[in-house]
């Protein structure tokens, strides 16, 4: 693809002569025939030394002897130019005679289904929907246009996806939440009769669970992208275009607003409620419910601003100690002293 | 179903009049046809407005006017309420062309075998059992009557399960323990011989990992519910009836007693022993061993008493700082003043 | 096998009577026909009472009476006298029928791929490599020899590993990074274009998640070892012989040097570089670069030393505010009757 040609797709300007272009790497190991990203300045000192025929930049970055794309917003339309060049995962395309399909299964126009995939029945597949091998759509489930499961994604029946949505491998989505009661010999399951709803343009990501409700549904609202190895418990909500990085967890029928950031290894309690815009830094716990906008950290969690000072004087605590041990000493000694000179 | 059916089976008493019931619900979407639990009476604010045909709660509790079912153990007889509604998972009976087993494997009565999952040489699948999808048993395993494998469910070599086990989807039984050995170029693998042994009416949760013995058997225990992305080190021992929650970590040859609680993401460090009935709080650390019944939290854990209040006070500890400085600077000035004074 | 013969195939000289061996167990299990290890001079108590016919151990600890493996470093001798009668998992050879191979894949001698398994366009196995059921191996991937992916392990397109890997059930390889932009309406994906590349002799957990670069590669070193439900995020570098234990989380492009040691459930932010030989303790977070040599713990991580003493004091942090307040009370009184004093 010709320099000229990207800038087209994707609405830039460029500086520089025309070239071809074969894709996108680093700046370090770009070479000239491809194009890198200089998404802060912190990244200028690899510039000096890249061999890379064109950088997408600001326009106020560009260096000079070097074609540039010019962008106003260069992460985001680095997104762009990167998707130009990358190749979809997998290499084939229609139903495949060794998948299975029930027959009560309803397939929308151009979907694929590898080798292995297993579609139940009443299934619907939206449009344009792929199905990796080892995928298993259990009875039920209604997947909207554009949905990619990547291999051994499985999800239990009646779990409903929205348009373009994208599971990586090995996530489930509507397995059982846990939920049991008290019996005189043990724990009694509770049947968890709800499913899952996934909005639209949400990602989930690898080996992540999903469980279903109990009654209702545990909902994931459109544009939230969660993470590998997440669990979200039965019942959760979560707003719009929440971002739950990996390995946190939600308990069951907690509720977060839109634009929530769940940091890497963060917890909620279960039945608490975030506001919109709510952030909870990595290893957090979260145990009460928190006002939109909120920063926390710790655990259990506390503001944030909070928290960093806490962390500064966190190790300086056994000294903390034997000073106030030293004051103790001091004073008690004092008071000896005024005790005597008082007798004197 | 009847409403009077409803309560023969379950044997509970119904007030009102009879009617016919389609399903179960929550107290805020239940319809005329629905039955719905009260379980709490924080609930009594949801039951006003709800139009719930049905509602399952204590005689004490009983709104006029609705139809209900008295329990003395409301939250026990929902779970065996909404058992006669739930429909289990799967649109298959029998065993699948399109499954493989090995004809070395042994199979009861009314097992049921979907497309694409393995039985190995030598396994033995018990009456009644249901393998779905994708799941992997591996030789020489042994299934108690009754066990269901959820999609992509995987047991390795010599796997065995007492009745009634329930895996949940993608969850790994019989993966090789981390062991190694130090070598003069690397660690040194030490070969996993050992296997799983999981009790009856276990139920294992989505993704949860549980890695076979180095020599003997990693154990579940009767009755133990395990959650979701769990992880259970190799050797590891656990009682009947406990609880092991989302994310939950325990390391080589821990021992836990009966009626143990791990809540989310909490840990056990390697070869320690916890009493029956310990507690562990969500994201707790135990590194040392536990006497039956004591309640722990924090990283690493302490008594769950001396937890709380230290949490409470941990926000305050750079103010803490602050006072002592305070209080330093005071003593020093007063020596400072008595010097001064004694010097006069 | 006869004692004398095990003692050949591991360059190690026996005491007392050769004997039959049939296999390897605990001192608490093994019989008179079996080997079982005296790895510490804490397991004593239980040599007394073991039935074991043959102890390995260091010719010190050599029990009179019994036969002997005598082993200048026992563990290392352990693993592999234990290597001598591990059965390797599975029941098949060759590339089953029911298997899927894209006939531009290209298979070394001596390859097994079971039935399920998928085996994508251009996709490269090594001599001796075994794929178990539902195993997805994605287009462009290359395969060293004598690598053992279990059953429904996904590597997804283009992922290389070494000699000698050993992937166990359910880990997923390249599942795309998590990379967004935010964009005007919701955040836009950053198509993950890079991959992962495995060294020799590493060894991946069950269910483990390793994303695929942005751009470049997601890099694990030779001998590296990760445990079950680790995260690996993408353009993390790991070194030579690291160990991660289960449910650490490696954030994006975070990079640690050779011998590095993780415990579980600890993690590393983003972006943050650990040197050679760094030891980071259970459930701790890590934010900052460690040189060399460093043992941190806590999140956030500090010296392990400090943290300790630290973890010591905490418990009793209460009580410390409490007896701040004490001496705050006592100076005040005191300034008081100064006062007092100073106005008689």
């Amino acid at each position: 693809m010709r320099l000229s040609e990207v800038a087209g797709k994707v609405c830039l300007t460029f500086t520089g002569h025309d070239l071809e272009v074969s894709g996108v790497n680093t700046l370090a190991l770009a070479g000239p025939g491809e194009i890198a990203p200089l998404l802060s300045r912190s990244y200028l000192p690899q510039l000096a030394s890249s061999a890379a025929g064109v950088v997408l930049c600001e326009e106020a970055s560009a260096p000079e002897g070097r074609a540039c794309l010019l962008s106003p917003n260069p992460k985001l339309d680095w997104a762009r130019v990167v998707a130009l060049f990358a190749r979809p995962q997998g290499c084939m395309q229609g139903v495949s005679p060794q998948a299975f399909v029930h027959p009560e299964a309803m397939l929308g126009a151009n979907v694929t289904v590898y080798p292995f995939a297993f579609v139940g029945a009443r299934a619907q597949l939206g449009e344009g929907s792929t199905l990796f091998p080892g995928v298993y759509v259990g009875e039920d489930c209604v997947l909207g246009r554009n949905c990619t499961l990547y291999p051994n994604v499985v999800l239990m029946a009646a779990t409903v996806l929205g348009e373009d949505v994208l599971v990586q491998a090995g996530a489930v989505l509507g397995s059982d939440g846990y939920g049991y009661a008290q019996g005189p010999s043990g724990h009694v399951k509770i049947p968890q009769v709800g499913n899952v709803v996934i909005g639209s343009q949400v990602e989930i990501g690898a080996n992540t669970a999903i469980d279903r409700a109990a009654l209702d549904a545990t909902r994931l609202g459109d544009g939230t992208k969660v993470d590998n190895l997440v669990q979200i418990a039965h019942n959760v909500q979560t707003g719009r275009h929440c971002l739950i990085i990996a390995q946190a967890g939600l308990a069951g029928s907690s509720t977060i607003g839109n634009g929530v950031v769940m940091a890497g290894q963060s917890a909620l309690r279960d039945n608490i409620s975030l506001g919109d815009g709510v952030q909870v830094a990595a290893q957090s716990g979260v145990g009460q419910d928190l006002p939109s906008g909120a920063m926390v950290g710790g655990s259990p969690a506390m503001d944030i601003a909070t928290y960093l000072k806490m962390s500064l004087t966190l190790p300086k605590l056994p000294e903390l100690a034997r000073r106030v041990r030293r004051l103790e000493k001091a004073l008690a000694e004092r008071q000896d002293k005024t005790k005597e000179s008082s007798h004197e």
